[in-house]
């Protein structure tokens, strides 16, 4: 599950290409290009941000279209850009139909990286015809590394699953997690499948695995202006029915996206350690969310997983200004299996059984509200001092 | 204005007495009492966190009171202490109040320090009597000093004012700020004034101060479990009236929490940068309050400002997800007053402008939203190598 794997090759019925386009930096990919056989369904889910970039803008407002292609770019978000930037990104998405033969409107196109600054344009173009015509399966081996910014690994996973109507496989690639990296903003993820799904099944799915997985990870708590996640399936007059195939592929795009997401938060700037923080007990499904969030989210939190530190004073108080129900004597919170606290009384501290817990690289913190049955999990990670470096030495 | 020059002893009406009791350290004062002469009027802000202290719930049951006294120490918040807890804040007040000859009702008790271990109560009471003998006028120089956690000076701050009655004084005291210490949580400020206020106008009067100078600063968006902010006026049968008086009052506390506030700011864990962020042109207050507060709590912003990095892209990003009204057309950045961003449009970057401003103590960066006049400030701080350190290599 590493993107040297070409997992995304894997998918029949699509094809890939990278160039070193120079938009930024010389002597990297950062521009590519994923293209569908035939036409395709498309589902999208957006950052919330009310600064969002051109492509998102492109984006929300093709994505009901049949989409034949995304056109991604690395190192240049096309955000703060106004009209001129929504312009660029329609004329790239044009030039492109034109050498793929299909519709300006059947093109997504996605950026990442810094903000304010105009595409080059021109030089863009002029990678095009190379794009358009070194479409390969193969080359779905360097997306993941062409979408990349300050990440460390190229990321990609996949499953097949089977239906009554065959084996068909579901694949993906991301990259960046929040807003990690100064001026390289954004989270893009891009889903492919040869499940043929409708327009309207597609859109459930994949909201709710988008739901269950990238948006229950988090970083730094920001939201990016470019954050993207689509997915494509082939456009068909049979698509899968509601029943077991549907639900098999909802299985299969829900556990990628799984792998997906931890990748992402694994790979967070400077991050030492993957902790899930598990709310249980919660009143309703709200206030585990909100509590889980808050948890995950705290700085002091965060810092204390680095140091480790069991500290579940910290971990009580995020959980008790998250907004969410709770009452001291119902609370107890666990580091793994060991507790630190149950129903408002600190316990003993079991050194021997916590050491190992603090000092691994992935643990659990369950937070048992105890005031009802709904629970929420989050992925988070330590903040270390290599966070506060590669954040504050970056200069515009 | 700091806590060495005794602003609070400076107040007729008070007195003062500080110990070293070891609660937790030996060598350092940690247990002090803040007396009055004569009943007085109480007003107290306090943490909205859901898991609050046990001294928290007695200020709260007792505020509407006459008060006579607050009990003060550091090194344990006796939070998370469950009933146990509490029956030991009321049995220290109870005691003190004997050796004072008061209510055990008249007594407020206030704590910060380490959380999920019991007070050593017998320790304590054995400081009372010291503690109740040894009240003066001039050992108000002390207690800025025996509340402090983590926090690297003592902070007081006072102001005199004139009203149609004569001339008062309000002073106050103030240690740490949001979570800023391992397991050392907690800002406690205490206030006290000579001038009489009704113990109605002193609710609004405080409300209202402390939600335009301490609910506007943030250092890490954590809020403790100790939280607390008293205030103490002598009751009077003939209490300043409403019209200029009140106002005098009003606009001396208002003075005197905003310059505790600058000193909690800057002596925020690591900090080498105050930073006022601030909103304008925001379509309301709400919207206003929203966006500053997300730009001065983003770790990214923060780490911005550490490394001297003017990233108007991370404070756009952060007033855009804000939940704001937002446009990027209509939006607005400037640092001090450079501006980076105008109604959308970035700028070419003045260094020459801008280095002095980015390399100082202190700036203020303007967000102006363009879509109305509502504005809001915060004052926040950069997030340093040293933040994390001292929250991570802490071991409990």
């Amino acid at each position: 599950m590493t993107g040297n794997d070409n997992l995304l090759g894997s998918v029949p019925g699509f094809r890939f290409s990278a160039v070193e386009c120079g938009i930024r930096y010389q002597g990297r990919l950062d521009y590519c290009l994923i293209a569908a056989d035939a036409p395709c369904n498309a589902a999208g889910m957006f950052t919330k941000n009310r600064l969002f970039a051109a492509p998102v803008r492109l984006c929300r407002e093709r994505t009901g279209n049949k989409i034949r292609a995304i056109l991604i770019n690395a190192t240049n978000a096309n955000a703060c850009t106004g009209d001129e930037g929504y312009a660029n990104a329609a004329a790239l998405t044009a030039d492109m139909a034109e050498k793929l033969g299909c519709g300006p409107e059947e093109i997504l196109m996605c950026s990442t990286g810094i903000i304010g600054h105009q595409l080059p344009v021109d030089r863009m173009k002029a990678s095009h015809p190379s794009l358009a015509s070194k479409l390969s399966r193969e080359a779905g081996a360097l997306i993941p590394r062409a979408i990349m910014t300050t990440d460390t690994v190229p990321k990609s996973a996949s499953r097949s699953f089977t239906t009554s109507r065959g084996r068909f496989t579901v694949a993906g690639t991301v990259k960046g997690s929040g807003m990690i990296a100064p001026d390289m903003a954004t989270m893009l993820a891009f889903i492919i499948t040869d499940a043929p799904v409708s327009k309207n099944d597609l859109d459930g799915v994949f909201r709710n695995a988008v739901n269950r997985t990238f948006n229950r990870i988090t970083i730094d708590g920001d939201m990016s202006t470019n954050d993207t996640a689509l997915l494509l399936s082939p456009d068909s007059d049979r698509p899968l029915s509601e029943k077991d195939d549907l639900g098999s592929f909802a299985k299969a795009l829900e556990e990628t996206l799984y792998d997906l997401a931890v990748m992402l938060v694994s790979d967070g700037e400077g991050a030492t350690k993957l902790v899930t923080v598990r709310v249980i007990g919660a009143q309703n499904d709200a206030d585990a969310a909100k509590a889980a969030r808050a948890v995950a989210q705290s700085l002091l939190v965060k810092t204390a997983f680095f140091g480790n530190d069991p500290n579940w004073g910290r971990i009580g108080a995020a959980a008790g200004y998250s907004g969410a129900a709770l009452d001291e004597k119902r609370l107890s919170i666990y580091y793994g299996d060991v507790p630190l606290l149950i129903r408002g009384v600190p316990q003993k501290q079991d050194q021997k059984a916590l050491a190992p817990i603090l000092a691994g690289r992935e643990f659990t913190v369950t937070v048992d509200i105890g005031l009802g049955n709904a629970e929420s999990t989050m992925l988070t990670t330590d903040i270390s001092y290599e966070y506060v470096k590669i954040n504050a030495e970056y200069t515009t």
